[in-house]
C-alpha cells in the first residue's frame, strides 16, 4: 500500500513541477470533465487525500478548505506538504491488522456510513491515480506532454 | 491487492456497459490525449494487463493482439474475458513473498530490464485506473455521465 502512496506523492510532485511550465490562465482555466481546472484538481486531491485520512487517525472532520485560498503553485504546493506531514505517519504505520477497523463517517448531506478502513485507504489511493488521468488528456488540450504514469523506472522499487 | 484488482474489472465491466449506450462511431472516434479511442483505450488496458501477468507467471510473450480484430463491444468483452481467465489464477494467489522475485523483461525496441514482482504488480493496477481517468474525460465530451471511479460503495469490502 505504502509503495502505491509513495508513486502518488512522486506523480503529484512531477505534475506540480509540469505546471510552473504553463500560465496561471491555463492552470485555472475551467475544464470538461474531472472536477474542474488542472490547478483546483490538484487541490481536490489534496484535500480529499487529507481528508480521508485525518479520519482514519480519528481527527475530527477538517474545516472545508476554500480553493481560493490555495489558487497558486506555491500556496498549493504548501498546502500539500502542510497536509502530506500529517497524514504520513498513518500511512508508514500501516499494517494489514487495521484492514477491517471501522470509520464511522457522517456529513450534514448523508446519513452515517461505515467504511472498512481497507476500503478507505484504496479509495485514497486510486482517486488520485484517476484524476492525474483527466490531468494528462488536458495537458494534451495545451499542447503539452503528460507527466508519465508509469510506476515502472521511477526508482521506487530500486530498496 | 486483489481488491483493487477486483475494483478495476468491476469498473472495467461498468465501462463495457456504458459503451453499449454508445454509437460505434463515438466508441472509435480518435481522442485527445490518451492512447486512442474509447475502445482502443479498453483493449489497450485489456492488453497490457495480459501481457504484464502472463510474464510474472513465466509464460512467453503473448503474440500482440491487432486492435481491429477486438474493434466492438462484443469481441472486446470476449477478449477481456478470455485474457481474465487465464490470469486470475496468478492474481488469487499473490502474496508477500512474491514481492521481490525478478522479471526480467525484454522487447526488439528495448534492452533487457529487471523488474520486481510488486513493481510489475502495481504498474498494471495504476495503468488501468489511469486509463479510466482518460474515458470519464471522453464521456463529458459526448454529453455522458462517466462511471464512478470511487472504490467505495460497491459492495468489494461486504466479506
Amino acid at each position: 500500500m505504502l509503495k502505491l502512496f509513495e508513486y502518488n506523492w512522486q506523480v503529484r510532485k512531477d505534475w506540480f513541477d509540469w505546471c510552473d511550465s504553463v500560465t496561471e490562465k491555463e492552470l485555472l482555466e475551467k475544464r470538461r470533465g474531472g472536477p474542474g481546472s488542472i490547478l483546483y484538481t490538484l487541490f481536490h486531491i489534496i484535500d480529499v487525500e487529507y481528508s480521508w485520512i485525518s479520519g482514519l487517525q480519528g481527527k475530527p472532520e477538517p474545516q472545508e478548505p476554500t480553493f481560493e485560498d490555495y489558487a497558486n503553485m506555491k500556496k498549493l504546493r504548501e498546502y500539500s506538504a502542510r497536509c502530506h506531514e500529517e497524514i504520513t505517519p498513518f500511512i508508514y504505520a500501516w499494517n494489514s491488522s487495521m484492514e477491517t477497523r471501522i470509520l464511522e463517517d457522517g456529513n450534514p448531506t448523508n446519513k452515517l456510513e461505515s467504511f472498512k478502513y481497507g476500503e478507505i485507504i484504496r479509495h485514497v489511493l486510486t482517486h488520485e491515480i484517476h484524476h492525474i488521468g483527466q490531468l494528462s488528456v488536458w495537458s494534451r488540450e495545451i499542447g503539452k506532454q503528460p507527466i508519465t504514469a508509469n510506476v515502472i523506472r521511477r526508482g521506487l522499487f530500486d530498496c
